[in-house]
């Protein structure tokens, strides 16, 4: 049996139900949804796209296998008819999408799915679930790098990560966004991404002394020993470091390559540890931290030149503690050849097949960006590309490293103002096109005809 | 190839370091680690365990395979020896643990791996990913149950979930808490758990009016039809829900069951749209809620009579949104006969081998929590029971819905104070029993010895 991540049924219970209502009225007529973030979490400046990959993947593969079709006859609740048709069910439509690692913001549709109405509609619960994860967390990770200056950072995150692929995922969505490696390992056989790793706490307790563990480590990796240094006393562990790196150094052509922080202020600690070492001639020994970081942890110990050359960052990042969640959707924005919106109240959107361009300044920096319709190219900079057509592949996918490649280049054309931390004043400007704004009047005014008319019908005598 | 969740190499590559590590150095007495909760989140006043089957199922699967081993030559930096050995490696050690739905508090065991170090070292990253993310969701979904005071709540969670396993994983884990249902249809599949599903915004898009929609949808489940109605005027809607529903009971014998509200107003909107529905006979028609609902607006809801039969929960239960992670660790607590401990700085824990006994009131509320020694019985209210005994199960696993009704007893024993959302003031009395105060005295006492020693040693002149 496939994996159950795999499978056809990992979807919400009303995406069959609206496939066996399109089923039973026969309604498959061509659809556009796309999937956009409604508001940017208050403290953001930018968000960065990630999962497109995966998504591919998922609408590469999609069908259902007969494990999924036995489980729809017991279920009870559709139709034998219904069920059958699923057989040859999969996904045959155009996919536009901005590559992964581009930045955007509020609105902007980030990926644009034209398919029959039951495929489109149906995909809409995984689409989400993927695109929604590794952009939150490419968009966190964005700006730890941001916040670390050219300082490595080291994705620490599987223990807290919310199961095994967020792990994997947010592994990824990190390294697109500028981590320079893992520690779960998984990562590295699944996307090749480099791995990273040092020792744990239980290591040291087991061994009589730190300094036991510590050489039994060196031991073990001569090439490469970081040593954890907090597990009773920092400083004192410090100084045993000193002492067996140059016992290690002198007898053995061991070469200790750094020590960890993990734990206590880490900058007070990192000046102190950096003082130890230096005194006792162990300047190339480097120092990391780990321990609870986020984006301002990492930027209060880089601008006040804490002596540490890397950061292991876990939880925080992959679980975006500060905004653990972004409030996304996939909507319907055409449906025949007609242009569609809700207008739930907080929740209305732009209606019609849109596209979003972008305007950089002299300097290569973004200015401002343009969310109008497809057919209303006003630049060559449109930011959503043909990736599916006829649910095949246009063109190779990027690889990993390209996308890396153009998360660097997206972050150094953002405008000072969208660098920092702090929420920009005034936030990035985003001109809705007249076009978009004009449809959605046309198609509301259309909607509240129809409703009217259908109230008129029905005698419905509405305020 | 399995899949990747299910590969050994799911892990920290500083698990392999210390297994290599250990392997050279020959190291593999029996160690003692223990799962725990360092601090509740500050608005929390309980946490419910969860996730200890899918814990049991990692290490009766435990192996690296075929794919895990060439990996680990072809990376480079392990033995040939140490990887050889890793061809017999499983779990062959003991497991206790809090019962799923067990209710706990900070510093106490939840689950105590007691194994070979090698082993009991190396599971630590997917032994907290594991525990972590259900026992997380289980405790906000716990205080949305309580908040809800009998109204259903069903998991609508699956497309902001953290990847798939989690949205699995927090269909299980909430279902276990009390909801009714999930909406992750594979949840039903995997776990035999109730799904239950509705309709979607791009459905009612997708027809010319939302009668059309509904009542198209109302053909395709005749016997059970909850019809969303916000997607342009929640009211409007609600006048020809009426009007349709008599058409479908008269003409054709079609009861409409609930409507939907996800969006505006919920307390506002559902005793309007009551008031339309009994207007127009339709008092047999339910009202059920969603939309961004987190356990305070359930409760809001709930205390103001909101005339609503039933929640829809989705992203703020699954990321658990205001604490979106716990402070929880994975700690060797004793090796080779000795307790330890570490002392980091915000980060030390109590060594030893340990247990919980809880005290009840004569009304069968909890009064009290010990945390003690294993071997110091205090009463005959041990809350960790043995789950496995070198490397196999001791008993047949609890079914979901025994776990189900365990968290229903727990939860019933919660004094008032506990079941509010606010903090209790005070917070639930842990008393740490003096046995475990002097060994970890004793712990201390016995480490900064052999520091000194070693300082000594090395000739370090410490402050």
């Amino acid at each position: 049996m496939r994996h159950f991540s795999d499978r056809a049924l990992l979807t919400d219970l009303y995406e069959l139900n609206m496939l066996q209502a399109c089923f039973a009225e026969r309604m498959n007529e061509t659809a556009v949804l796309e999937f956009f973030v409604r508001h940017l979490p208050p403290q953001r400046n930018f968000l960065m796209a990630a999962g497109l990959e995966q998504l591919v993947v998922y609408l590469l593969s999609l069908h259902f296998d007969e494990d999924d079709l036995v489980w729809l006859h017991e279920y009870g609740k559709f139709s034998d008819a219904f069920i059958d048709s699923l057989q040859d069910f999969g996904f045959t439509g155009d996919v536009d999408a901005m590559p992964e690692a581009t930045i955007f913001f509020a609105d902007e549709p980030v990926v644009r799915i034209t398919a029959p109405l039951r495929e489109a509609q149906f995909i809409e619960s995984r689409v989400i679930n993927i695109l929604h994860y590794q952009t939150l967390v490419a968009s966190k990770a964005a700006r730890m790098v941001l916040a670390a200056q050219g300082t490595p950072l080291i994705d620490f995150g599987l223990r807290r990560a919310h199961g095994a692929e967020a792990a994997l995922w947010s592994a990824r969505a990190s390294y697109i966004a500028g981590f320079a490696a893992t520690a779960t390992t998984i990562a590295a056989t699944t996307f090749d991404i480099p791995v990273a790793g040092t020792m744990a706490h239980s290591f040291v307790q087991a061994h009589e002394t730190e300094t036991a563990a510590f050489n039994a480590f060196a031991h073990a990796f001569p090439a490469n020993t970081t040593l954890l240094i907090d597990t009773y006393d920092t400083e004192m562990a410090a100084h045993q470091v000193v002492h067996l790196a140059r016992h290690l150094r002198e007898q053995e052509g061991i070469q200790i390559k750094a020590v960890r922080l993990n734990s206590g202020d880490l900058s007070l600690l990192s000046h102190r540890v950096r003082a130890i070492l230096d005194e006792g001639g162990c300047r190339e020994i480097d120092i990391v931290a780990s321990g609870n970081l986020d984006e301002y942890a990492v930027q209060d110990l880089v601008s006040t030149s804490a002596p540490i050359t890397g950061f292991g960052v876990g939880t925080r990042m992959n679980t975006s503690s500060d905004a653990p969640y972004l409030d996304c959707a996939y909507k319907l924005v055409e449906y025949a050849g007609r242009a569609r919106r809700k207008r739930s109240y907080g929740k209305a959107f732009w209606p019609g097949r849109k596209q979003v361009f972008r305007q950089f300044d002299a300097q290569g920096k973004m200015q401002c960006d343009t969310l109008t319709l497809q057919h209303d190219a006003i630049s060559d900079q449109a930011l959503l590309q043909p990736v599916l057509r006829g649910g095949r592949m246009i063109a190779p996918p990027p690889s990993l490293l390209e996308i890396r490649s153009n998360a660097r280049s997206q972050l150094a054309t953002l405008p000072s103002s969208l660098r920092q931390l702090a929420p920009a004043v005034p936030a990035y400007p985003i001109t809705i096109a007249p076009e978009v704004r004009a449809l959605a009047s046309a198609v509301d005014a259309s909607q509240h005809a129809a409703a009217e008319a259908e109230c008129m019908r029905w005698g419905i005598n509405m305020k």
